[in-house]
C-alpha cells in the first residue's frame, strides 16, 4: 500500500466513525433504506430461476392455444368490491388524490372477469402473468408475500361439460412436472356436491357459505376444532355436524369416492349433489383419456374460500406444501417471532383454481347490460411458492446458473511507454459481436492490466475470449480463446480481425455443446 | 329457426330493453365498467407487438452484460421524497391503511439507486422493464399514459471517464435500430456545460436549475418565448437572456459544436464546463470506435427536467416524435377535447437518460451510512411511444402476426348412430403433442361437425391439422395434412397412430421455413 492509499483508507475508516454514531443518535430522523413490509427486491440467481419458471409456463400456456393479455395493477373501487368475501380487507387501496377511486388487484381473475364482460368476448383462452397485491400478515419464508405473483390460465365460453375443466387439470400437471416438482397431487371437489351435502344434512341456504368456510379449515385443523365451530360458532345441530363429518372425511381415488357417493341414496336424490356427482363422472373419462387422473384426489373436505365459484374447484399440494406434524409445537415454541414461526407451516397449495360461472354476467348485469351467459374455468399458479419449493430441495441449482448471459470477453495486452490501452480497438470488436447478436463485455478502463481484465471476465462467466495483443492486432490480427480452468494452458488461436465474428461463433458453439444453457431444462431435470 | 329458439330469441329482446332502459335511469348508481382514466388493457396483436419489442429490449440489454431485477412496485412514500422536482405532485400515493406509508414507483432509476445503496453493491449493470405510474394527463394516441411501460439499463461503478457513457448511447442506437427505428437522433448535452454557460452569461448559482427548467422547453417553443419567462418571470437581466440565447441555440455534429465551443474562452476558463468540454471529447473518441457518432446531436438547449442528472444527457427523437410544424393550429381547432388535441403533438423522447453520480450516494448519506461514490449512467426506453410509431407506420405489422402459437388443430370426422365424436381420442393425441411441447387445440365439444373444426383451426392459425377419421382410426391410423388455402385439395398423409408426433414435427418443419414466426425478426425488417 501507497502511503496516499494508506492515507485515503486511513481517512475512510474515520469518516465512518461518525457516520455510525450519527446513525444511532439520530435513527428516528432518518430514513430507512428498506422495501415496504411483505415485499422484496428480486436480484441475481434467484431471478433466473424465476425467469426460467415465467418461461416454462408460458410456453405451456401458448402451447394450450392461450393468448395473453395485460390490464392495469390498479381497478376502479367498485370492481373488486364484493367479490372476495372476508378477504376484501386485504385490499389495498390508493389514496384519493382527486379523480377516480382505485385499488391495487387482488387476484388476475376478477380483472379478466370485467376484461370479458367490457369488450363483450364470446371465448377466450388467456393467459396473465402479473403481480397481484394482498395485506396479510406476510410469511417470507413460505412464500406469503404482500406483492406476489400470479400465473394464471383461463378458458372463458360456453363448451360441452368439463371438457375446459379436464384440460385446465392436464394443463395444471403439465404444468408442475414441467418444472421438476413430481411429489403433488390435485385435491377437487365441486361446488354442487359440497352444497348438496350441506342441504342433505340440514343446513339452511343462508348458512351454506358459513359452513363451508369452517370446512375449508380441515387441511390445517383437526375435525373436533372444526365441529366445535360449526356447532358453537356457526349454530349447527350435533346432528347435522356429525353427518357433515361422515361425508367430508371422504377422500380418495375420483372412482373410489364417486362409488361412495353414488351409493348414498339421499345425496343422489338431491339436485344440486347429483348435478355435481354426473360431472365428476364425465371428469373421470377425460382424465383418464389425458393420463392424469393418477394425480387427483376427490377430497370432499376442499371447498375454497372465495365467493365465485360455482363448479369444479381444486388445489394442488405437495408434500412440502402441507404443515409437517410438528408444525403446532414448532409454533408454540417459536411464538415470540411471528415470521420465523410460519416457516414451519407448509407453503400451502401451490396452484389452485375452480369454475366460476357468473363472475363475468355479474359485470354485465351491475353495469346495465343484458344478461350473459360467459362460464369460465381457471387456475392460478403461485410462483413465490413453486420457487420456495425449487430453491429448498436443490442447491445444486445455485452453482449452475449465473446471472449473465455474457459469451465473450474482449481483453487486449501490451506494455511500454506507447501503449494506449486498446479500448476504441476493443469497443471496435465490441460492437462487431453485439451486431451479430453475441453477448460482449470489455473492462470499463482505458488501460487495464491482464489479471484485472480475466478476473472480470471470470465473474462475468463468458466461455470466450478475444484478446488483442499490441503487436499482433498492429499486424491484422487477434487471438480467439475458449476460457476455463481447462484451458489455462491454452493459447487459442490467432487469425484475421476480419474473422472474428466466424470464429467466435465457433468457439461458442463447442462450448456450449457441453454447458448448461438452457434453464427451463434445468428446473426440468431436477 | 325452431320454435323454441324464436321464443328464446324474443325472450333475450325483451329482457334487454328493460336492462337498457335502466341503464340510462341508474347511470349514476351504476358500477362502471372501464379501467381507470389513463390505462388500458392489452390484448390481442398489440400484445404480440409489445411482447416482441420486450423481447427485443433484454436480448440486448443481456448482451451488454445486463443482469435484470425486480423491486417492488411501491416504495415508501420517503423513498421517493425529493427527487422529481416540480414533478413530485404526478406522484400516485397508497392509502394510509396502517403501517407505513407508501407511493407508486414514478421510474425505475430511484428505486435502483436504492437498491444498490441498500445492498452496498460496488458496480452493476442492470436491466430492469417495469411499469410505472405518474398521475400526469392522459393523451393515449401519442402514447402518454399514467401506468406505461419502461425499459431501463443502467451501469453503476467507478469507471474510466465517459466509457459507460459511450457504451449506453450505443447501445440506446442499437436498440431502436433493432426495432426497426431507423429515422432517429440522439440530441445529447452536459450540464456542466449547461451549468457553466448559465455562469458565464451571469446567472446566479441559485437561478441555475429554474433558468435550466425554461430552457428545456425550447423543444416545444420559439425562443422569444423562452426568453420572455427568463426575463419576466426568472428575474434575469436582457443582456444575461442575449448571452444565453447565442448559446443555446448551438447545435449540430458533436465535432463541429465541440470546436465552435472550444473558441470561446470566457466559457473554456469556466472550471464546470471546460469539465463537461473535456468529457465531450472523450466521448467523442469512442462513438467513432462505435461507429454512432452519426446518429448524435450536440444539443445545447436540451435541460432533461429531473433533478438529479449532472453530467451528459440525452434524448432520443424521431422525425415522429417531434410536433409537427401545424400542432398548434390543430391544437386551437380541438381545444374541445384535450385528449383528441393532443393526439397532434409529436409523441415526444422515445428513449432518454443521463449520468447521475449523486443519487445512490444521496441514499446512503439519508440513512446515516458513510458517503459512497457510485456513479451512475443509464438510458430509459419508453415503450409505449415506440409501440405508437411502429403501430402507426406499419399496418402490414398486423396482417401477418397473430396472438396465438397454436402449431396444430386436432379433428375428428365421423357420423352415423353410433358416432360418438372421438373426443377421449382427440384429447389422447392432444396429450402426445403438449409433451412434446407442439402448440395443439381441438374443439371442446364430444361430437363437433367438420366445418366447426376447420373454422376453429383456422381462426387458431394452426399449421397442421391432425385428423381422426372414424374407420381409419379403427384400424390404429390417422391423418397429418398442411393447413392454408394452398393445401386445400391436399387429403394429408395416413399414418400410424404412433408416428403422430414425429409426422406432425416434420410438417411443421416444412410449413415454418416459409412462415413468419420470429416477431423479433419482423420488427426489425420493417
Amino acid at each position: 500500500m501507497s502511503a496516499a492509499e494508506q492515507s485515503a483508507s486511513k481517512l475512510k475508516n474515520e469518516s465512518a466513525i461518525p457516520a455510525k454514531t450519527g446513525s444511532k443518535k439520530e435513527s428516528k430522523l432518518q430514513l430507512q433504506l428498506k422495501v415496504p413490509k411483505g415485499t422484496k427486491d428480486w436480484a441475481d440467481k434467484d431471478m433466473v430461476i424465476r425467469e426460467g419458471i415465467f418461461h416454462s409456463l408460458s410456453k405451456l400456456f401458448k402451447r394450450h392455444g392461450g393468448v395473453t393479455i395485460d390490464t392495469p395493477v390498479f381497478e376502479l373501487r367498485e370492481i373488486l368490491a364484493g367479490k372476495y368475501g372476508e378477504d376484501s380487507k386485504l385490499i389495498y387501496d390508493l389514496k384519493d388524490q382527486g379523480g377516480e377511486l382505485c385499488s391495487l388487484r387482488y387476484d388476475l381473475t376478477v380483472p379478466f372477469a370485467r376484461f370479458v364482460a367490457m369488450n363483450n368476448i364470446q371465448n377466450i383462452k388467456r393467459y396473465h402473468i402479473a403481480k397481484v397485491y394482498r395485506r396479510d400478515q406476510p410469511a417470507m419464508t413460505k412464500g406469503r408475500m404482500r406483492e406476489f405473483y400470479q400465473c394464471d390460465f383461463d378458458i372463458a365460453g360456453s363448451y360441452d361439460k368439463m371438457v375446459p375443466d379436464a384440460e385446465i387439470l392436464a394443463l395444471l400437471t403439465e404444468g408442475l412436472t414441467g418444472l421438476g416438482i413430481k411429489d403433488f397431487k390435485i385435491k377437487i371437489n365441486h361446488r354442487k356436491i359440497l352444497d348438496g351435502i350441506f342441504k342433505v344434512c340440514g343446513v339452511k341456504d343462508e348458512d351454506v357459505r358459513k359452513i363451508s368456510s369452517a370446512v375449508d379449515k380441515l387441511d390445517k385443523s383437526p375435525w373436533d376444532i372444526v365441529r366445535k365451530e360449526i356447532v358453537e360458532e356457526k349454530g349447527q345441530s350435533d346432528e347435522t355436524a356429525d353427518k357433515i363429518g361422515e361425508f367430508v372425511k371422504l377422500n380418495g381415488s375420483l372412482t373410489e369416492v364417486l362409488e361412495t357417493l353414488k351409493l348414498k341414496s339421499e345425496l343422489t336424490s338431491n339436485e344440486l349433489a347429483s348435478q355435481g356427482l354426473e360431472d365428476m363422472e364425465i371428469l373421470l373419462t377425460y382424465l383418464q383419456a389425458f393420463e392424469v387422473d393418477n394425480y387427483v384426489s376427490f377430497d370432499l373436505s376442499l371447498a375454497r374460500g372465495l365467493d365465485y365459484y360455482t363448479g369444479l374447484i381444486y388445489e394442488a399440494v405437495t408434500a412440502q406444501s402441507a404443515p409437517p406434524k410438528d408444525a403446532e409445537a414448532l409454533k408454540q415454541k417459536k411464538k415470540s417471532d411471528d415470521e420465523d414461526a410460519s416457516a414451519y407451516v407448509g407453503v400451502g397449495s401451490i396452484a389452485a383454481g375452480g369454475r366460476y360461472d357468473n363472475l363475468v354476467n355479474m359485470f354485465a348485469t351491475a353495469t346495465g347490460k343484458k344478461s350473459v351467459s360467459i362460464p369460465c374455468v381457471g387456475v392460478s399458479f403461485g410462483v413465490e411458492r413453486i420457487f420456495s419449493l425449487i430453491k429448498a430441495r436443490e442447491s445444486k441449482l445455485s452453482k449452475e446458473i449465473k446471472p449473465f448471459a455474457t459469451q465473450v470477453f474482449i481483453m487486449a495486452f501490451g506494455g511500454g511507454p506507447d501503449w494506449k490501452g486498446y479500448l476504441p480497438e476493443r469497443m471496435k470488436i465490441a460492437k462487431k459481436l453485439w451486431d451479430n447478436e453475441i453477448e460482449s463485455e470489455y473492462v470499463y478502463k482505458a488501460k487495464a492490466n491482464p489479471r484485472k481484465q480475466f478476473e472480470a471476465s471470470e465473474k462475468s462467466g463468458a466461455k470466450v475470449a478475444v484478446i488483442l495483443g499490441k503487436e499482433e492486432y498492429q499486424e491484422g490480427k487477434l487471438r480467439v480463446k475458449r476460457l476455463g480452468p481447462e484451458f489455462a494452458n491454452d493459447d487459442g488461436e490467432l487469425i484475421e480481425i476480419d474473422h472474428v465474428v466466424e470464429k467466435v461463433q465457433e468457439k461458442l458453439a463447442e462450448a456450449n455443446e457441453a454447458g448448461f444453457d438452457d434453464i427451463t431444462r434445468l428446473l426440468r431435470n431436477l
